[in-house]
């Protein structure tokens, strides 16, 4: 088969591997569309994130989407044509965080595209059975692949405890930020201030159901709430210090502060606010039981996933998918189309 | 002042009162929507409701909004003019159900319209300022009376913990069953399905985000769901004993079932489903706190309270407006005008 | 090795069997210690329980500690030796609720003792290593068996939400109510009321932590709670349909009533008691993820497992331990050695 | 009356104040003890704490007990006589938090030694009723009056989810963190580590129930978790960055950090941690709901508040009182007892 690979920081390459063959309690899917994360592309430009360094050709990708083409021995074989969506991480299920459902803690997680486990840039992926779930055909393949990062949005408002009537504040409207307005809206929230310093993302936001934004920068968060009563979930996606404290300090008492934007090892914190307000502030970790939810918020289209899609590639256009979220105005979410029916048709980006 | 009183089951009259004083924390107002629930209807004809019986002359109604007229000494004079909606219920705020925040369930409670308390259907009502609650300008007059039952179904989902892609069964589609269709549709759930012997209603919860319904009578519950995933949560409204029991028996692993419905002192219910599914089973009274949410999800446009209203009346009209949803195919909700305004145009039912 | 197989009801035989050999993620256990369940003696005695028919020769005991003698080849090795206490039900580990922490409700758990699954009534066991938890050397072997209804209680607490302070009502006492005795004591309950028909179990209760007890037939449940504070939790353990209504008319309002007794399909509750009090109704099935939690409570000395044994026997013995429960005045919980020297011991009961 | 006013920084004098007269709403009650609390303390030091400025005589001490005398229009009189416990902080009851049952989150708290409120060294204090606790008989002045500091740890204990079998880490071994120790202990948490610099106050957690203490200086708290599992709950207490930081640090995925040392407006937190671990950081302040609990506790004898007592002392002797836990070695608590009997006859410090 044919498959992306990172070989060093800035060098992606189209080479052929062996089909992968499924283990007993996997499913072997051909895989139709990849959604371009930005760590993807934090791999591709940096070669690390953190300690997970690519020290051999890795495979990148982790927003999957498929067909079923073949089951393992214990796998029931009517699964083989089923279309899936991959939840790209598969826990070791018997540890104590996997039995208390807290499989996303697994200290034994096997996670796609995360050195040194390959993604499923490529056209054929191995997962087990229990982390390809099934889909609707009202779930289009993009859509279905970006059941992933919605998953984000889903395990935050969840977190978060977004339901009817809250007034939510989501701090950064990149790809998560937007998955964040989505899942709040659809949960029932009533209020999605929205704050970026990025104008077409806000109109994004907007588009998607925020109710109102702040433009960081030409206005402060204190600024965005003071005609109006203070949010009582905050779902920080920038992962900017400085958005993050503003954030917490524009909750109202008993509010929610969910840390989702990756901001380093340490922040500095309103303590004497937390403490006042009796605050909950928590950070999220992927997620864990989130596809029903996704699926069915995908299915009934209380979301619309495919808003989300600014640009279309094959798998030889691997590295100007990566590239794109960076480097072009506008630019949402990149989806890879790996078949060779793809390679062979103009690149749709 | 005028007043609509319920001398003896089956006459209603409209009688002159002193206009009310309100106390030190009291608000004055003026009404001007007065929706007519299942209870007022139920002492119209009856009398009594359970142990608590209409010994003299009771003024009825308790899902009221209109203009705060006046306030007492110790209320900010500044509200005089604010539009609100009514939370027919002040509790003693000093129990120990009160300080917990479950003041629905203080033993002291006051309830509008429940003997010997007298309701709101007259021209003017005092009321702790607590629970008149403001409501702005995109919630109209009759939406802020309906709040009162909206608020029962914002609770009944609560319990319930209906959230984004949740599947829901709602037995019975009167007008409880009706707005918790409304709620739970706004908190995101992905699948509602209604069950009622009644086609007309089951209509009108297909208009207000039924995603399926079940014609009681001409299936079970159980052949609703032969093809399908089980319903997550029960809200059952229909009172039934029957419905209750097939509901709870139709709930997945760890479903919740809420009874709202009034359906008498006992029931059977299936134990060994509720413990092999370590299925919850709870009931309401009233609701708690449910105003802001209320509120925000009529301002919002997220529910529609109008989409309820199938007749206007007249103070003078009373007897009409309480009878309609019993004898009127179709009927829903009446609300009633009590301002003299009202008196002197056409009725409107 | 020697195993106790159940063949026909009231027959219990000592056979030789083929040593188990342990799956890849299996250990192969070395068996000290089994109490015997009300469950074994009902199989014993009526050769089923409900759809659970024993149709062939059933080894009996999920009550279960022993040490590890060999393990698959998944397993650590440095696990050979651990003392251990085994978690009798093991789950497919993939399905939703296996995923979401419920493993209890796993469609397709298999439970030791429950036909056609063999028990541990045998000198060697094979159990799914995350099941057999290691116990430290304060907890005795006889302890470590009786973790396994131990995690009954602390289940059926959880479930209650007793804490420091709770008034708790115990429903039967048996070793389940006893067993619920010890963990609301543990967990900070101020006021343990055990109600019972048999004085030598009220006895027992008392010694364990009942702060007071009400005999059943003497005095009714709402007699023992004339002069005080109505408890906050149930824990209803005697599968009687009168403790059961009785137990939930005495609850405080937002009490919390837990159905772990089993007592037949239906059952008539107190609907109205429900609503207007807005309790919680629950059941429990098996446990999930309480051997930490157990082990912790044994280790520390918090519950004294030992007190409720009251007859100990060898493999030899097992009917005698079967039925000791059932026939001998004060006996609680009998426990089984299936060691040979334990064999050509003198019986212990 | 007497009554014991801080004039200015250091200086406390017993003056005569005219006898309060309650509310209509209020019990007056003739105090019987009063502990000092570290917050007194710095106000006798400072002459403030933070916004709240000693600008005139204040009455300081807010844990209280006595003896009610007297009633207003509004209360039962049969309250003349009870033994009773004060809730120092009487809120609005009206307000958003207070009807939701975060009273404690009041904007308009009335809480007593906080100026320009005074506070109850005095012979007499009028409250409202339902802060006005009854207290049985088994709970002594002393214990009624440290029912206050008592309520810190059930709270901090509930935010924390404390409960059978778990690790606790306390840091700060203060009388809070001792009470936390107490009440960790009461919720059936099996390990109790406590961290502070100063070893007879570890000897005191260690005799009120600590399983293993941290001499601070001596080891960090890495070392003191170097061989065991990692605790599941942060009760922090020292209100010192280092000990809050390295604490969250050691806590066990999914661990809960409950902050409620004070420590400064600011304070750096280890984010990635949080996120990786999905930890909840949360702080408390003061307590909402927490006396049904704290005297439980106390009657029931599972936690005994009169060990903290290290000084007893008269109205006349309140300067020596509010410095004895800062001069003295071995000092946690002093108490006041403001009856002129108590003044007659010796100092029992």
């Amino acid at each position: 088969m044919r498959a992306a690979v990172l070989n060093r920081p800035g060098e992606v390459e189209v080479v052929q591997r062996p089909d992968p063959t499924p283990a007993a309690d996997e499913v072997l899917v051909r895989v139709h569309a990849v959604g371009v994360c930005g760590s993807d592309t934090h791999y591709f430009d940096h070669g690390r994130i953190g300690r997970f360094v690519v020290e051999s050709p890795l495979v990148l990708g982790h927003e999957t989407s498929g067909v079923v083409e073949a089951v393992g021995a214990d796998v029931d074989p009517a699964r083989v044509g089923q279309r899936v969506s991959l939840e790209p991480g598969v826990p070791c299920r018997a540890c104590e965080q996997c039995l208390a459902g807290r499989y996303n803690l697994c200290p034994d997680m096997v996670f796609h595209a995360t050195p040194p486990v390959d993604g499923s840039l490529a056209e054929l992926v191995a997962i087990h059975h229990a982390f390809a779930h099934p889909v609707p055909d009202s779930v289009s393949d993009e859509a279905a692949a970006l059941l992933e990062p919605l998953s984000v949005g889903v395990w935050a408002c969840h977190k978060g405890g977004v339901g009817p009537g809250s007034r939510v504040l989501v701090t950064g409207a990149g790809p998560i930020g937007l998955v964040c307005v989505m899942v709040a809206r659809a949960a029932g929230a009533s209020e999605i201030v929205v704050a970026d310093l990025n104008a077409d993302r806000l109109a994004v936001a907007t588009e998607l159901g925020a109710t109102r934004t702040i433009t960081s920068g030409a206005e402060t968060i204190a600024d965005g709430y003071a005609a109006g009563p203070a949010p009582q979930v905050l779902l920080e996606c920038s992962g900017h210090a400085g958005a993050t404290a503003d954030g917490i300090r524009a909750l109202a008492p008993a509010g929610r502060a969910v840390l989702i934007g990756m901001g380093g090892d340490e922040i500095s914190l309103p303590l004497s606010t937390i403490q006042e307000r009796e605050l909950v502030v928590t950070g999220t970790f992927r997620y864990a039981g989130t596809w029903p939810t996704a699926i069915a918020l995908a299915a009934s289209g209380q979301v619309d996933l495919e808003h989300l899609v600014t640009g279309r590639f094959t798998l030889e256009d691997t590295a100007a998918a990566l590239t794109a979220a960076r480097d072009t105005a506008g630019a949402i979410k990149s989806v890879i189309d790996p078949r060779p029916s793809a390679a062979t048709g103009s690149t749709r980006g």
